[in-house]
């Protein structure tokens, strides 16, 4: 089965597909996709929104989840942000009718390290454990890996888990926890 | 030549198309998107998404005018509507390859009566007195005739005029100037 992972941004996309088989996770393939030269912000959702279509169409996942919406202090910033991220959610549910599941940031760090306010070091280091050693070009992409993983660990857990990260309560499921059963 | 304006909304969004040939305006149709009983929110995004394009499919605008996000004040408000925005905008880039004009609600309603801080009241008057008398759902339908309408006084004026309502200070073309020419 293969999952998609996605760390949206208005100028940057991290995406990331993995194989499980069980408990046996594997590595398909990953990137980011960038709209920061595109200068029409406008013509930046359209981008965002074809480029994941393209995304989907060739790994064709079985699921998707996708990183929750963080509110950002800055308005301008915040607007962006979530207006890209219903550009990008328009462009997936074009290509997949299934389920889009969203996880909170803490969420996917405490699943990926044990702690919810793990560095993006630590989660990296994780991930290394997990996938073998990976030359990642920036932090979205092993966000949007980290995203996968915590799909394949959470998924079948509950319907769906997400909520700003400051008020998430759900526990998550951690590698220790799947790994030792 | 058709126009197709848009009032864009998480919950509903109105839409409107007019038909321009010189000075002649005329109504063409108009209609509310209701997205409000889709309880996930994923999934209205999907909606929006795929309902604007059956819109486009079925009127194929020359032009499209939309108006510009609106800083409303809470942030999880913010949020879903400059999503639903962002899903809207994937949806008529999809079938639409042409350039969308971005209006603020100011300058709409400038345009429309002559001033900018106009009622919703004063905005259906100069509608009536440009395309007849017309029953309309709700305001988010005569909204996005009057987006339509300004978009046909203001086209080919500039590239593009956008930006938060209060900031804008570029003029209005109305009504009285188009049609003393």
């Amino acid at each position: 089965m293969y999952i998609l992972g996605i760390d949206p941004g208005s100028r940057t996309t991290g995406w990331a597909v993995i194989e499980v088989e069980g408990r046996k996770f594997k590595y398909v393939d990953s990137g980011v996709l960038k709209f920061d030269k595109i200068p029409e912000f406008l013509d930046r959702l359209a981008t965002i929104s074809s480029s994941i279509k393209d995304i989907v169409s060739m790994y064709r996942p079985d699921e998707i989840s996708v990183e929750a919406l963080i509110y950002v202090k800055s308005i301008p910033a915040l607007s962006k942000l979530a207006q890209a991220r219903g550009a990008l959610i328009a462009g997936l549910s074009d290509k997949y009718q299934g389920k889009i599941t969203e996880y909170s940031p803490n969420l996917i760090k405490s699943s990926v390290t044990g702690h919810g306010l793990a560095s993006k070091e630590s989660v990296d280091r994780s991930l290394s454990m997990i996938f073998g050693k990976l030359d990642f070009k920036s932090h979205d992409e092993s966000d949007a890996l980290a995203i996968a993983l915590c799909h394949a660990l959470n998924r079948g857990q509950r319907a769906k888990i997400k909520g700003k990260s400051s008020h998430t309560r759900t526990k998550a499921r951690t590698l220790k926890e799947v790994f030792s059963k």
